[in-house]
């Protein structure tokens, strides 16, 4: 394995899906708000994405079974909006900058062939004190305004930083809008509160019947 | 030499032969319980596999003669079940996570054209207090169950790190089985105690006459 | 994205530019005076370069839009002698050898489809009482007397890190001729008098109307 | 440029020359063992080599003439052994495993077109209280038994690091023999002493007219 390969376990039916992409990261608020829109939508694991820039080592589950860290790609397609939702074990080390460019390239490449027009990705902004605050960045000034108008607030920090900064760049860069969603965390441990709180707003902008 | 070979010193009749593979690793459990396997066995030296990924250096003999870190691979084609045992004077660094997965998808690759299809992977597994336990990890539950019923523990552990884990989790996505043996040690220092235990296991559960 | 990649916006009509690049790094001099010639020879954005070498984020403006990291390369037509500009929001991490190497190839490859047969590249020079000096380093002896006998000084430190450096060096294996022009700063923080002294001198040189 | 490349200044004429290398490393003793053999030889620079491993810097001289570091080779044609020396600015960077291996390849490639079959590397052991000793490991027996008759003494590291070991190492793997010779040097500073005392060794069995 010299590259991120897909693993396809069934071919779901989507029309036009909107990638909602989940990954551990600052206080995890990105890949439990994901986990619970997931069980909520009851969507289905379709695909696994596999990479040899994930960690060297294997999972091993309570009876012992193992398994290489991976990306997971639900699919929801009982809304009246479809869903692709990414989730998965890990991110690529911080450092090795072209591997998380090749796997978040992957992952556009993998749902740009379902027709996916849209994507939101999910994550944690630090912040000393915060207030469940909803942070928006965006791939144009039209769609950023459309989200404060839900209740988000423009994100004021200057950069965002891993897979949910490069696929909103990358999507961009071929034609794809997108935004990012942040919850305000202190960061310091698991956020289960505002991965919750990520959770509602993006279930109530993205008219989610629950 | 950009990326690893394989240089084949003779061919062996193996078939389908079963992997054991005993690398440097915690207390060197594994590359102990691998070579006493080859003696005992009286296992030939028949390939050798070199990367761009090993160290930068050579290793020089008590002669003065040098070659380039290496893997080796014995075949044992004395016993009912024929062997390729594998093991090597280093591993790719840890951090370099690519080196792991190429280097692991050469060996299955190698060993898959002597229809290779089922892998025993050997290591260490740290404690404090070792008791002389076997541990298990497997790529599916039959398999762990069989190696319980057999006097193993199912390994607590959430990861197994090197090639002990990534062999087996890639083996898993070829549809190659397999399991990860890992003798109970301290690790800080060689664990001869250990590695003998592990071969002892491994000559039962192999049904290997010596 | 495995490369870096080009993305043309408009086709400007260049005759044998030379090619002026001032990108961040020591009290970024040489990004701002690139910047300040941006201004004054009214020069515009034809296009932008990324590269998966660049860092793993997204820069995010004001008003909450994202963007990857990038080059960027201004054309200017209107003087006597055309330009192209390049400037940039980053450069590959110092560590990451091969992609200096990889982007600065990429650009001189683009330039040279526009007939650049000069390039200037600009940057600051670490002194601990900076007396607003413009020191030249170059691809020939007879480049640099040029530049002396304008008021530039030999440049006394042993090499040129980064792209101001590796430009330079690569044009000339390509048989490019060029210098590098750095103002003298202390460089701990951002030195805009510095870039402004080499700005001045840069457009005395290039005989530009401003 | 994305690999090692070459380029040739003049075509030598040389048979079956012996390759001597002697790049930068510990007290430089190697790479001022070769620098004097250059000298003593008067053998004339006839290639260079450059690499995107090499460090992300250009070099400048007192004229301010810059160019990237490099390996230089310089032929020997007058001695009734013909010589390839190589010696450079730099190596790559320790971590950079892969770059040795790319590197050196290239070097055999190369001296491997003009019919060479054996080659020397020069370095410096480290020794607390160096005795002028010169220490040879080889690529087998005969040929390091052949170096002690001459007072060389067997090499009692484990290895040898860095181009001196893997230039070694990989020749092997291609059927062409060597040594590499090592003068024992306290290897804090600079060690000329170690570097003539090698350079006479060099010379006394090389069987060179100086």
């Amino acid at each position: 394995m010299n590259e991120p390969y897909i693993r396809l376990l069934y071919q779901p039916d989507l029309e036009n899906p909107t990638l909602i992409c989940g990954l551990p990261g600052l206080g995890n608020v990105g890949k439990i708000a994901a986990h619970l829109l997931t069980e909520s939508t009851k969507a289905k694991l379709f695909t696994e994405l596999y990479s040899p820039s994930f960690p060297d080592y294997v999972l091993i589950d309570d009876e012992g079974i193992c398994r290489p860290p991976r990306y997971e790609f639900y699919a929801s397609e009982t809304q009246d909006r479809d869903l692709i939702i990414l989730t998965g074990d890990v991110q690529p080390p911080m450092e090795d900058i072209l591997a998380h460019y090749e796997v978040c390239g992957k992952v556009l490449d993998f749902v740009a062939d379902y027709g996916c027009r849209f994507i939101v990705t999910l994550g944690g902004a630090m912040e000393s004190k915060p207030e469940k605050e909803i942070y928006v960045a965006a791939t144009s000034q039209k769609i950023a305004q459309d989200f404060t108008e839900k209740g988000a607030a423009i994100y004021k920090g200057e950069r965002i930083i891993g897979a949910s900064g490069i696929l909103l760049g990358l999507a961009k860069e071929r034609g794809i809008d997108g935004v990012c969603l942040l919850g305000s965390t202190r960061g310091l441990t698991v956020d289960k509160d505002s991965a919750f709180h990520l959770y509602k707003f993006l279930v109530r902008i993205l008219e989610i019947n629950i």
